[in-house]
């Protein structure tokens, strides 16, 4: 059974959600529909990068997944369709997938198809639905459009290395005010090669000393750093809400400070 | 497979939404389940007929929409299962479907059937959900009680037209606090015959003087008026928040002025 | 074909909800999975239990329930799987369990299972995905782990008998603000004997003297009580916000004087 996954910013009051879910299943309603988000923030391209590249992989290969932010195209946005992972992704290319990807994706074709209505302000109903259901019935993806060779490219802040610190920022804040940072679990092994180091955000004069394994090797309200499921630096309060109390926020610096 | 929609003012916190699912899964584990929205406002029936007619048409005929708002009966406002446009509506007749429907439904039956508990606030769960498991087996609608040749009449308002003016009003904002009108394209069409306009908000001295067909058309930030896909003349911000930027909310009128 | 619930305190913004259907899926791709609530309060073991014990029992029995709050394990608190009145429910043994079941369950096992990753802050993902899968493709609770005698206690607040007057408390608002108090029918009913009575709260200097049957009982904008479909005595303002008009929050007092 086809599963199609839907990422947007509608948010879940309105009847955009609905009637792309309608839509799918009127031209296959066998189709396994799955949120994945409807929270972005509206037009957040790096948040909508950061829940669907820290999720997707655990679907099935296979899995189409319709991403529904910024979707409006034009000569230099097209819609297009993506196969990276063996995953299928439809949208729009603003950048999205680009911050999204590590590795330029397997195949890119620009999505040229007959557009169910007059209006240009909903492709997730009129154009990726036909796409996606194109895919889940086992269609080419030459059948959609022309091939493109790259990807429309955002580029997304990378920590840098500056004489004996990491200098990275905070990317995320979820819904318990666990705060992510860019820096990955890989970067800082290899830059920290068993030395003392101490964490440090620009914003509170609070000091981190070492990295932990779980939130609980804490007591209550105490600060703790570790590497969440992601890959990425985490810095949270044990039941606590880290994001306010440190006052920390998306693009604020974190910079570990090694020896 | 049989296709269920719902539609509450219930949220998704409560036990309310998963106690019905899974009556409906028990009556019918093969049925498919799907969420129109939870988060109408409490007892808004005009939000709820704005959300459902602008997606339920997406699904296949045949689907059943169970809508959970205002559901508690009386002699004047029983329970309902309703046909109309190839799809089963079940609710209680408080008006909510009066506001729905262009036309008059082919067929409204009232819902007698035994009920699964003693409790009178809860229909969704122990009456809608024997109705709904009823039509997705393929059962009658004569088998759920009487014929009822009406149903209760809500008013909507309708757009005036005044000398060389059409005088609507606001009936929706999105999450986006894109704006919806109570004005059609099709009523636009016919009164403006290509004169020049201008569209005049009660509430801010903004003025628009075209339509356009998408939000990039207008740079970010700018007013754009625009034909949502809905139908419903729309009033808008790039990337904007057009509802607080421009205080327009729910009832609020707008002019178009023609010539 | 099976299916699997998921009730977290996790929103519906992050990748951990799509990212545990995605490993569900990939695990058994015919899984239905429903929600039951990520809204819970992060954290809140009454709030979960209290949503997940008023629901879970309209699932087909054999249903399987993956409760994802608080769910690092430790020594005291291991992961579980229990068996109770048909249904399977996976999770941490934090006390929830033992804030929900009114007897002890018929199974306990602890999960004792390769986990998938180094991770300790995702068992749902890394280890109760895993246990559930087993469980609805017909694996014995057995071979999970070791069997345990009991559950880790927490004690629910019970409302108490005090002379001629049930002493209770609030333990839960939905999101009509409708107040829940943990006074059952059947405890009410058994103390009152046709007797009169007066309902009386700490925080306001309201009395009702009677419970209705339905919200539309009274006017709207009065004060109502009536026992909610869960079996709990409910406070309401019929269409509107009895929390916050009358000012009654989670722990608050609840008088019921007889005679």
């Amino acid at each position: 059974m086809a599963i199609i996954t839907l990422t947007s910013d509608w948010g879940t009051s309105d009847h955009y959600l609905p009637a792309v879910k309608g839509a799918l299943l009127s031209r296959m309603p066998e189709a396994n529909i799955v949120d994945i988000s409807h929270e972005i923030v509206p037009f957040d391209l790096n948040q909508a990068s950061f829940v669907l590249r820290n999720c997707y992989h655990h679907f099935p290969k296979g899995t189409i997944h319709i991403v529904a932010v910024n979707t409006e195209a034009d000569l230099e946005n097209p819609h297009i369709a993506i196969r990276y992972d063996g995953h299928y992704f439809i949208g729009t290319d603003n950048g999205l997938f680009s911050l999204m990807f590590d590795s330029i994706p397997d195949e890119i074709f620009e999505i040229d198809i007959p557009q169910d209505s007059d209006y240009f302000t909903f492709p997730t109903r009129d154009v990726f639905v036909k796409a996606a259901v194109h895919l889940a019935k086992g269609g080419a993806m030459e059948e959609l459009g022309d091939p493109l060779l790259k990807l429309f490219e955002r580029t997304a802040f990378r920590p840098a290395i500056s004489g004996d610190a990491i200098i990275g920022k905070v990317i995320y804040t979820d819904r318990y005010e666990n705060v992510f940072t860019n820096i990955t679990e890989g970067l800082f092994k290899s830059e920290c090669r068993n030395r003392p180091f101490s964490i440090e955000f620009s914003v509170s004069r609070y000091r981190i000393r070492n990295i932990n394994k779980s939130y609980g090797d804490v007591p209550e309200g105490e600060l703790v750093a570790l590497f969440s499921t992601t890959g990425n630096l985490q810095i949270a309060i044990n039941r606590g809400n880290a994001a306010s109390l440190l006052g920390l926020g998306t693009d604020d610096s974190i910079r570990i400070q090694f020896g």
